[in-house]
């Protein structure tokens, strides 16, 4: 069954996709049980919803449910947890009440499907996409993938989008002839992974402004997969579909269940204002797969129907904000700030977004980084966060995965490395 | 948020991609609750496997796993899955033993997902794959929705494939110039999605050897779905990964846990001989959903591991013998044979393909296709299931979905409207 040697004729897609780092980080951390990773974006296993999945599981195994949870479901996901899922947007600070349509929801497999397909249903190769400086690496190596053009949006040290920036920006586009490529602003709005930041309504507002003065009514895709994970309270900025300075443009907001409860049963969603674009989102994800797995959706919009989701947020809320702190004070009494090194103390989310002194090289195949995984520690390199791969003195560290004294211990080892230069 | 009609430049992807046909026929079957459905490839709620989902579901969800059910898991699928799903192929007649290897496995989102991954890695725009006739609608409406051009294999009338037509349509595409284009063969060799044919060993030779003859060192795909849902015994041939005589081409297998346990956990897999091919369907699977649910697959693996499976398989294999008998009959005993249709009556999977005398135009936008609709009865009209869409007389009858008795007024709704002309 050797075959391996016989030459095959990739797509263009296939030819140019490289393995994504990821994957890379997960090799280097598998290769060395001792590492403890500050880089995996995964959960706590801690706080994973057992006694839910189980009950509802439960429940639904039981024979003669109208909505049979075990059989294929419908292409665009289940009907009720649809429209559950828009109540729980609505239940957000800011949004509007009772214009959230089931219609304009599908259900994916995490939102990063949902990402997926609004990218192939807009972008052809060598077209762009505008992100935050830093954004989502993962995104970033996605719309690779698929051979566009991540371009920088300038943003402000903390991550704030930089309005002037924008403008500027769009017209060096116009500039370069390139108007017709942009087609879609991606932008990571809630607890940003990785710069942990979020952006206000007014900023939001300025974004809008310069859109539609350079003409830029572009598709704006608003990922909001960590926007329950807030820690004390929640953003305020209402989203961008209930923004009336958005009204007239095309929009996909994304919302998931798998950061918030749980990721092994891998649902997200998108909410679509823009019809045909949905319509080309669901064709193609009619394609791809035919549906998300139905019982898992069913799992969870038993959950929500319950009530007793909000008990589940509340109490991860809780553990991942004393996480989040277990992380930052441990960066901090080690004498990070000391040597230099910036950060925010983040507010929700998993991530914390750690700039060392100018001039550093944190990135994969650097000393330092090197240093990092000799001491025992894995972080991901916050160069591939930008789109053109600079700076390189920023890292990404998770606090998510570890449970609390491994944590603790692992940014022990980040401070001591950092601590040697 | 009303924005639908501020334009949108889509991709070439989202502007070619259309509907798909089971979409329209689900919203058909929908607006008439009294129509009965011999169209949708649904399998059966009456045997479908709550006692076992729910059993494993409740081991699951207690606390202390070491791989973690509900947390992600790894893109490529769980290990151990990916072991028990090797065993389970060399498990059939005719496979090589011990040589499946799990590093060549990989979990998706049903089969449909392995076969849009593959033909991600394999093919632009404009690029041909060549597919039986008749094949699997769902698979041509995807080709053609990523712009591919599926070209069909000349088969004798029961869906055989005809070696001398292979032959002669890849000499026609060397002389069109379009040999360069071919990038793969698409076979649905175990009951067929719709002819319900098996290849067999000799037939699966013969296009091994004619494509070697021409030159075709191509990828060869075989969907082998619905080979577990064998009635009586199992299909004698080996897959093509065992078969020596297709050693030499890179080879992808197809195979699922969706119809023959529980289409709603939506879990397939595919197992790729080429470890670059491989590679690539793993980068792109990253890019689009990094894993599929892990919980589902957790599931799944449970039951294999506790040896029930087979039990399951028993069982489900029997209650579709005697529906595809009961709907084989009704057609029988309607009279439809005399009346000049034609079909091989089913020994496996959960189609009836039939051939309606020639001349009869039964597609969907046919008299009588609406005729069936007003007699209250949906069936898949089979020129879709040609990449040329003729012949207009062949129709996909399922038998999967609809309980018996409802299955047997369906078959005599049919009959009635096919015997009154």
């Amino acid at each position: 069954m050797a075959n391996s040697e016989t030459p095959i004729s990739f797509s263009r897609q296939g030819r140019d996709i490289a393995t994504p780092v990821i994957v890379d980080l997960m090799a280097r951390a598998l290769a060395n049980p001792k590492l403890l990773s500050l880089a995996a974006g995964f959960t706590d296993n801690e706080v994973l919803p057992r006694e839910l999945v189980g009950r509802f599981a439960a429940e639904l195994t039981q024979a003669g449910l109208a909505d049979e949870p075990l059989q294929y479901g419908q292409n665009q996901g289940r009907q009720r947890l649809r429209e559950l899922s828009c109540a729980a947007i609505e239940n957000h600070p800011g949004e509007q009440q009772n214009v959230f349509d089931s219609a304009a929801m599908f259900v994916t497999n995490g939102s990063q499907q949902a990402l997926y397909l609004a990218v192939q249903a807009l972008c052809d190769p060598g077209d762009i996409v505008l992100v935050e400086e830093p954004s989502y690496f993962v995104c970033l190596e996605m719309l690779k993938g698929l051979g566009l053009r991540p371009v920088g949006i300038p943003c402000d040290e903390t991550g704030g989008i930089l309005a002037d920036g924008l403008a500027e920006r769009l017209r060096e586009l116009d500039a370069a002839g390139e108007r017709s490529k942009v087609k879609a602003i991606y932008l990571v709005s809630y607890f940003c992974n990785p710069s942990s930041r979020c952006l206000s309504a007014d900023e939001k507002r300025a974004v809008a402004k310069v859109l539609l003065e350079g003409g830029y009514q572009i598709p704006v895709i608003e990922d909001a997969a960590y926007r329950d994970l807030y820690f004390d309270a929640p953003h305020l900025a209402p989203s961008i579909i209930s923004m009336p300075e958005f009204d007239s443009f095309p929009k996909l907001y994304l919302g998931t269940y798998t950061k918030p409860f749980a990721t092994g049963l891998k649902i997200g969603y998108g909410y679509c204002t823009h019809s045909e674009w949905r319509e080309k989102i669901l064709c193609i994800k009619g394609h791809q797969d035919f549906g998300s797995a139905h019982f898992t959706q069913a799992i969870i919009e038993r959950v929500l129907e319950s009530g007793l989701y909000a008990g589940h947020l509340a109490r991860i809320q809780k553990h991942y904000g004393r996480k989040a702190h277990i992380l930052d004070s441990a960066l901090a009494e080690g004498g990070l700030r000391e040597a230099g090194w910036k950060w925010t103390a983040p507010k929700g989310g998993l991530i914390l977004w750690l700039r060392a002194p100018q001039g550093m090289d944190l990135r994969m195949e650097s000393e330092f980084c090197q240093g990092c995984i000799d001491q025992g520690v894995l972080y991901v390199p916050g160069d591939l966060c930008f789109p053109d791969g600079k700076p390189w003195n920023c890292a990404r560290l998770s606090s998510g995965a570890l449970p609390e004294a491994k944590l603790r211990e692992a940014a022990g080892r980040f401070v001591t490395q950092a601590l040697l230069r």
